[in-house]
């Protein structure tokens, strides 16, 4: 048994929060947002999970103090915008022997550091001393699957391989199936691209095109994602792994996802801006444009999807112009 | 303009047979089946894709001889079981320029031959000093897209990287994109074990798991895939390429594939035997299940969900017990 604090509750937060209290831990949810805990409490059901009931040992605190303090894990599971805020909020109570996890995905604009090393810097901004435990956990799962303990797997990716190891433990179930890998940078680098493609892949099926290109949108995404992190040093096989190609499928494939949604729409024709304030959320594929492009200029990596994608959210390129400018780009080797 | 000849008039035969017309080749489209031609002759148009209407300017034959002689490229497009017997049958007629394509995907049991290996091997064996010019044809084609024009990529691969490049000329236009690898073994390997996965797939859904679930199979699977591969001396980027994981994906996640709807029944709890049946065609995954044993016990190589289908349509395995033995393996890292 751990006690273990997840920050931030939305469905993927309180999915996790569930399920580890389901196998016995001692999980205490906090949230920035007052009416969320309130709501948690008195409910003991997510709003947008409503067939999954939140077990009663589950504790709920607004006080960020006492989520972190005397605990074995904290789950970071805000959005990736707040990472940097709630991080540098915790740093004054984190330990050597915590592990901290972070869940959320994406590459900050301008720094270009990825969740986990955002967590480090204001971790080490702090306490320059403290001996710091950090863990990516990443891979295709939708919370809603997990809150009702569909199978899934999922990848812990730590450059420590010890505490990634006891995630690893403590997040395997008969439903949760857990692979350690040690390149966390491929690992955040796979979540926060992958929406790109996933927009992509929307504009392709908005366009009225079919199965043959979704799979084409996929395949030669990973590609190019897997060209930048192969620039960038990390292993190819995480590339092809959970947190790579899996977590690609379900984010490219399935109608949930917003990026998907917002890049169909542009694909019929709504104008960008319009089709982002339609799916009314954060499209992340949108905001992780511009430090893709810098990574792709900085390693001097080809990146046609990225750029096309790009191309046509923010320069007007016509949906359909840009994908026969893919279609008919110089013939290559796969290899 | 080429002169080719397809052999075999099903539904990707027929396909390709109309974008090569298309694109202005000469084309000639031969059948063992006399009634095929028959019907395409009179009707312009194949049973299964009514959509799509044959230009006049292909030809048909129902004579092997004149399917062969004098063309630049030929076209093996039967099904994988016929893959010998026609290569033995136009043998006699093959000549050092000509170009040898192989559409058909499949290992055959006990010779563990892949298709081109068994049409190189008829070849030779009618002619020991014939130059021959392979390549296989492989990637995410749902035949019903290619048909109507919707855009498409696919991979030419031989050996000989001077008639794969030929086939990329051949074939590229603006709604195929065409790459080569010379990779011929690992395109052939993906191309006969996808349908296994694709089973499992199937089987997973059936038994009301989801997205996360599907999006982890496709994956393991086709790092299992890949392992054997590797062993096998192919190259690692094909398993991540279009006729390695995009061809997985397009099989694994259509209601149309016949591999998944099977296993979607056996999920359901329909025996095995009686799923088969009920599906009423060729169900490759089941025939390729033999090979793939066999070369994962020749390889030394760790295939769990290629066994776990292999117990479940061949020794009784429960579906349930099959998905909770892979879901609780010993715990490992993804590299």
């Amino acid at each position: 048994m751990k006690k273990i604090s997840v920050l931030g509750a939305g469905t993927w937060g309180v999915a996790l929060a569930r399920m580890l209290a389901n196998t016995n831990n001692d999980v205490t949810v906090w949230s920035a947002v007052s009416s969320e805990i309130d709501y948690l409490e008195e409910n003991h059901r997510h709003p947008n999970l409503k067939e999954s009931v939140i077990p009663d040992s589950i504790k709920f605190t607004k006080d960020i103090e006492s989520a972190c303090k005397d605990k074995d894990i904290i789950i970071l599971a805000v959005a990736s915008i707040y990472v940097r805020s709630t991080a540098k909020n915790i740093a004054k109570y984190i330990t050597d022997n915590q592990i901290i996890i972070d869940v959320a995905k994406g590459i900050e604009d301008n720094s270009l550091l990825t969740m986990t090393e955002i967590i480090e810097q204001e971790l080490k901004n702090y306490n320059p001393n403290l001996k710091t435990n950090i863990v990516a956990l990443s891979g295709p799962t939708h919370a809603e699957e997990v809150a009702i303990d569909l199978p899934t797997t999922i990848v812990s990716a730590s450059k420590n391989i010890d505490s990634a190891k006891v995630v690893q433990d403590v997040f395997t179930n008969t439903c949760m199936r857990v692979y350690t890998n040690e390149d966390v940078k491929g690992v955040e680098l796979c979540g926060a691209l992958k929406n790109i493609i996933a927009l992509a892949s929307g504009v392709s099926s908005g366009l009225g095109y079919g199965d043959n290109a979704t799979a084409a949108i996929i395949t030669r995404g990973i590609a190019e994602i897997s060209r930048l992190g192969l620039a960038m040093g990390c292993n190819m096989q995480t590339f092809l792994g959970l947190a790579g190609i899996g977590d690609l499928i379900v984010t490219a494939t399935s109608k949930h996802s917003r990026n998907n949604t917002a890049g169909h729409l542009i694909g019929e024709g709504v104008p960008p801006q319009e089709a982002i304030a339609q799916v009314g959320m954060v499209v992340e594929g949108v905001n992780a444009l511009p430090a893709a492009i810098e990574l792709a200029n900085k390693y001097d990596v080809d990146m046609p999807i990225v750029f096309m994608v790009n191309a046509v959210i923010n320069e007007g390129v016509s949906p359909l112009v840009a994908v026969n400018t893919l279609m008919t780009r110089k013939k290559k080797s796969e290899i």
